[in-house]
């Protein structure tokens, strides 16, 4: 199983304000940002069975009101949240566990291409060396504080460049292939 | 007087290890990396008067032996440090104050163009509103931990995207003008 992460960051490396919030990247709630351009999403998202969130991913997603991944397999981290909310689909199941484990898990389930999503779980993913894709958005904006994406690791973690896309909004969207 | 800032970091924004190591960075040490590439160095630096440097970078840049920097004009900032070593050029000052009073002072000396580097000293002009242009080349690897390019600020920072070049060796370089 193949893991890759696409997520966008401010020039100084931050996923969210250290609130959460995301009021600095330019059509996170949903609105249509004018350019008809999705950044890369749609084609991304087409090949991706699984989504791996972490815990703090998913409650933002959820205070978003309507669950917006459909039928798409969902996997949320967390060893302390207790059962599911009900009205949430059953393709969201909480799991728990080592990143190895979890991605073991999901590959014997018939997995082929998960997206990670959030801070903690990619740092986590990223030091057990198990992220194979790195899709980087970079805003044109310094937010000083934050939500960092990147942390610490266990050592140096080369990366290959596969390609770098500007968009007209100031947008650079680097893809990496991690070795 | 214009303010560039010239740069490398590692993808999660280190601009050295934490020991001021670059071992990370291909030509650091002065070596050719056989590409004949400079990354518009040259070009850069064609159009500079005076270099800026905080207390740290002036360190590191003393370590390699050979003053580099021949006889552009060169500020190094500090308030601790007292004289500087005599067989440095009498073109190397070493200057003190405010972002804004260093600015000033060589604007009125007739400086047009300023080479900013050195992380403290970067981080305190983009806090004070005074980096005119950023060019960040970013190298694929993830260290982990080391000495951050940016810090905290005032308030949100906004930039507009210029231009962004890619290179074969995977280094991505992108042109920013702050708003």
């Amino acid at each position: 199983m193949e893991i890759s992460v696409y997520i966008a960051t401010s020039l100084d490396g931050f996923i969210a304000r250290k609130d959460g919030s995301l009021d600095w990247l330019p059509g996170s709630d949903g609105s249509d940002d004018g350019s008809g351009e999705d950044y890369g999403y749609g084609e991304f998202m087409a090949g991706i069975d699984v989504l791996i969130m972490g815990r703090n991913t998913f409650e933002m997603v959820r205070s978003f009101g309507t669950w917006p991944y459909g039928e798409l397999r969902v996997a949320v981290l967390s060893s302390t949240l207790g059962s599911l909310p009900e009205e949430l689909p059953d393709n969201v199941v909480r799991m728990s566990g080592l990143p190895r484990d979890i991605r073991e898990m999901l590959a014997a389930d018939g997995c082929r291409h998960a997206y990670l999503d959030g801070g903690k779980a990619i740092q986590a993913f990223l030091d057990a060396g198990l992220v194979n894709r790195l899709i980087l958005t970079r805003v044109p904006v310094l937010l000083g504080e934050g939500i960092p994406l990147f942390g610490p690791l266990a050592g140096d973690l080369k990366l290959q460049h596969i390609k770098t896309l500007s968009f007209e909004n100031g947008f650079v969207q680097s893809h990496y292939h991690c070795l």
